[in-house]
């Protein structure tokens, strides 16, 4: 099947003059998780994984991934003839290198440029340069060939009031125009969904657990347009957005309306984030002013209303975590249980707590030798059977009107090894280590992470990812551009200064392929402590509250300090969570948040 | 009589239709130590703090220094005409901002062009194309006004043997040429003297404690030309340079060998180290590759025979140091002594070591209060009478054929107060944590200094400099482009990845301004550790081999980790030094690296 639909598109790119036609994986806003609608990819692959990029010729289709989907790319390709090209193995040519290579002298080039960010278009614009070729752009060819495509989706939109935002729409954009003026910026063209969203305290379902609205703005000082489906939005919006002095148009009116930016402007757009077919759309004079959006670190600080909220949906997520890990210590081996079941009770909590919106992500429940895969998913057909011994990592979250939650615990289903004890243990100092950091104003993650790693590093030991990342508020649960990472990854761009309000995870992890995983998270709010001659301190408040499974610690190979820092973060959940529980619940809490 | 050398100088400006003219600190190389023949600064002002750049205009002088001598500047200009300028104060220009003021439209800025670099002379130019006005940099007026002015220091040079240097200077020649070939370079201009000593392996005594020859270096392919005052070198280093294909010019020559570089090369050059005089006599063709020099990082990465001999020249000054502090300790009371009597004892010590070269800077011996001023410097007018109680911080170090040495010891004279133990153990403790990291391949100084200046930060406290530096072999105690520190400081240039072979001091501190202050520093050569999965591992071998005074250690407030790096670092001092040591001196150093 998917030899045929690559024979149609090669039908579709001979009646163009297409040489090579490019299929990556992403919506029109660069979003880190996209509709159905946009799994272009998967459909001229049958590939599923979450990252990867097609490349068709005439004669030749390949598939690049990442490491994480080898084995599965390699399964599902099978029968098809797509190649698989390993990303990040040596001797494996890149995609640039792969087109450079096979694009004939005067060749053309094709992709649907909305789905490509205006940075990564303009490298193949060089590349097709240097051949002296051709660039096709504007239409998306899998669409033509695509019988049974899901719709563009077009959810009800919805306004998030006030008194969850915390600041109003008009004043968020008073703001952006303040920094568009300092910049020397006339006009703004915003396109990534959760700036958009912030921007204007709308949220909708757009994406899967990303309760965002498919659409584009374009700022000017005296006026503001939002491209979007209008179906999608209601009275009380429309007049908000009337109020707003915010003007609606059609989603797709964006390009037409990209070309009438007159020539002599100044655009602020963040051409990592900004589609390739707008930026090509602009007048050829037009100054673009390439930097991170404004509303990128304005969201990410948390005002004091969200962060009153925050501590909120952190009480009733701590809550629905208890007792879910309570009915699991204490049912496990009475009666069955799978990765998914357990999982799903634990939704189930959440969906009870008053303000829940959806999952804030899809819950990794990982049992024993799964939990060493950091991305596992559980399938209906191979979850594992959880037994009443070893490990279950779980990492989950829920949007809340009062925010977004991430939390990881692993827990012991029973006995567990004195391996399993001993990197528990470390695991949770790291965890404890960074989240009791004090420091001065002007560091970033990159300056605290060794808090965390350190007592990794000094086994010879290391977890291959950041220590954490920023969170939204009931938008993206990764969101830039705070975070904690020892090495400056310029794609993550999770270096920022830690600003007062910020929320970052605390998520260190050992992961030992075919033992066992361990991860414990918590998330953290920075906040400011004294500040004296030396200059302003910051440190940390830990806002999830769920205890740390202490049948798997062992107090002896933990500092004194560091016994008591846990001690105080099981006394603070105890008297968060304990509240909401039922008498029995409350027993078994006092135990599990006892002072060791 | 400072207002008549500004007189003078003022009629030499009118000859020449100035209407300004700068006197910076600084040779013709950016050096970090000048000689008294540099001093043109102190000349014209009177100040003669270390720092400092005096601004003279028809009607007006005036002097920018910073905090460290905002009081003695004061006192020093008092009676001449030439005003005070705070640096970094609010409201108060730079001297940028001061020359941009006063230049009248079409006017004329005149400096030596030898004594500024590249980027501050392009940065002037820039400010004077604004005002239409001209540049004149070819002469030093302080030059003709300055009757009695010290000579250009001519002193010997000398190689330094391979056994010593553990490379051939072809060797880094044929080093050198290969990276300027990977950079598209054809030609490379090299200023900075540590950069050239290390280069040639010559070592001279043209600048205070800086055992630097006055030179420059022009390399390309084919050829290699030194500019140097010829009676400096002897037949030895003749032969030596022949061998190497060196070509000798004279010391002035450079600007006109610049001139002669043909119009379509390629410059390698470091803008922050070649003096603009330089840069403005190429032709105007030329394309500069603006980038630190190659013997940067070659030179900061010491090799396995200059590794070998650190260790030695630790050992020495190891002994040196022990015999000090026996001396101090045991006869502090008894007879009279002073900030400078026991520097001198401690100098008289190291020179006393086989192999002594130099004092690697001007000893720091600081008592009390005095302790609290990081750049101290006891005078024999002012210089403190030690009494047998308190703390004594000496930070002193030497020159060896085998390297270069710089410690910083606390030294409790007799009863202290609980306040001084508690910081002097905090202090410890932030130094044994950053000596015992272990971390991935890849670290900078960026990423470590928490470990270091953590334990002060949980007690709200900081002290207001780097961590530690690089030091070089026989040359600058402090040299790029290794350090720790936390936050990015472009001008210091000391962010690099910690490289195998790379030394940096570890020097954290406690200084309370009118009380005491407190630093215990010791040198850390960056070694491999493991390697396994998770990548190359890397530690730190502490070469320093001084006691730390256990009289002002508490125990208690130390963890059981801590103790045993300071017992095993003092376990390793008593076996390195007290071989050679006296019985008596022997005696007593076994009770101070004593188990605690």
């Amino acid at each position: 099947m998917v030899n045929e639909r690559i024979q149609a598109l090669r039908g579709e790119m001979e009646k163009r003059g297409m040489d090579i036609y490019m299929v990556p994986t992403a919506d029109f806003h660069e979003s880190e998780y996209v509709g159905e609608y946009f799994k272009a990819r998967r459909f001229i692959t049958g590939f599923t994984g979450s990252a990867g990029v097609a490349v068709i010729t005439k004669k030749e289709s390949g598939l690049w991934t990442d490491g994480r989907y080898f084995i599965q790319a390699a399964n599902q390709l099978k029968g098809s003839e797509v190649e698989l090209y390993k990303m990040g193995v040596e001797g494996v040519p890149t995609v640039e290198e792969f087109i450079k290579e096979k694009l004939p002298e005067g060749g053309c080039l094709g992709f649907d440029g909305r789905v490509v960010n205006t940075a990564e278009g303009q490298n193949l614009e060089a590349i097709v340069g240097e051949k002296h070729g051709s660039l096709k752009v504007e239409e998306d060819l899998i669409g033509l060939i695509w019988e049974d495509r899901p719709a563009l989706s077009k959810e009800p939109a919805w306004l998030l009031d006030e008194t969850y935002a915390g600041e109003s729409a008009q004043s968020k954009m008073a703001r952006v125009r303040e920094e568009m003026e300092k910049a020397g910026a006339d006009t703004h063209i915003l396109t990534s969904l959760d700036d958009i969203a912030w921007l204007f305290n709308i949220r909708g379902n757009d994406a899967t657990h990303f309760p965002i609205v498919l659409s584009f703005v374009i700022l000017t000082q005296d006026r503001a347009e939002f491209f979007v489906n209008e179906e999608v939005l209601n009275d009380t919006i429309r007049a908000a957005f009337r109020e707003y002095g915010v003007t609606i148009r059609g989603y797709e009116e964006i390009y037409d309306a990209v070309k009438a930016i007159p020539e002599t402007s100044h655009v602020w757009m963040d051409c990592s984030k900004v589609n390739y077919r707008i930026t090509n759309s602009l007048p050829k004079g037009v100054e673009i002013i390439n930097r991170p959006n404004p509303t990128l670190l304005m969201k990410a600080v948390k005002n004091p209303t969200e962060i009153e909220n925050i501590r909120k949906a952190h009480v009733k997520d701590g809550v629905a975590f208890t007792k879910y890990m309570y009915w699991l210590k204490t049912n496990i081996g009475k009666i069955p249980m799978t990765e998914i079941t357990t999982a799903d009770y634990l939704a189930d909590r959440r969906k009870e707590q008053e303000n829940f919106v959806d999952l804030s992500f899809d819950t990794i429940s990982a049992y024993q030798a799964n939990g060493a895969m950091m991305h596992y998913s559980a399938t209906e057909e191979s979850c594992a059977q959880l037994k009443p011994e070893g490990f279950l990592l779980v990492d989950s979250g829920a949007h809340y009107l009062e925010g977004s939650t991430d939390i990881t615990r692993t827990m012991a289903l029973g006995p567990i090894t004195e391996k399993q004890k001993e990197y528990f243990t470390i695991v949770l100092r790291s965890n404890l280590n960074l989240a009791a950091a004090k420091f001065l104003y002007g560091c970033s993650g990159l300056n605290l992470d060794i808090l965390s790693r350190g007592p990794l590093w000094d086994l010879g030991m290391d977890y291959r990812c950041g220590t954490g990342h920023g969170i939204g508020y009931l938008l993206n649960v990764h969101e830039a551009p705070n975070g904690f990472r020892w090495k400056h990854v310029p794609e993550r761009n999770d270096g920022a200064i830690l600003e007062a309000g910020m929320v970052t995870t605390d998520e260190p992890g050992v992961y030992l392929e075919g033992e066992f995983g361990i991860r414990t998270e918590n998330e953290l709010i920075c906040v400011e402590d004294e500040k004296n001659e030396y200059g302003q301190f910051m440190r940390f408040e830990t806002v999830t509250y769920a205890p740390i499974d202490l049948d798997a610690v062992d107090p002896e190979a933990m500092t004194k300090r560091e016994r008591k820092l846990l001690n105080d973060y099981h006394k603070m959940v105890y008297e968060k969570v304990s509240p909401y529980l039922e008498p029995e619940e409350k027993e078994w809490l006092k135990k599990y948040t006892r002072e060791i």
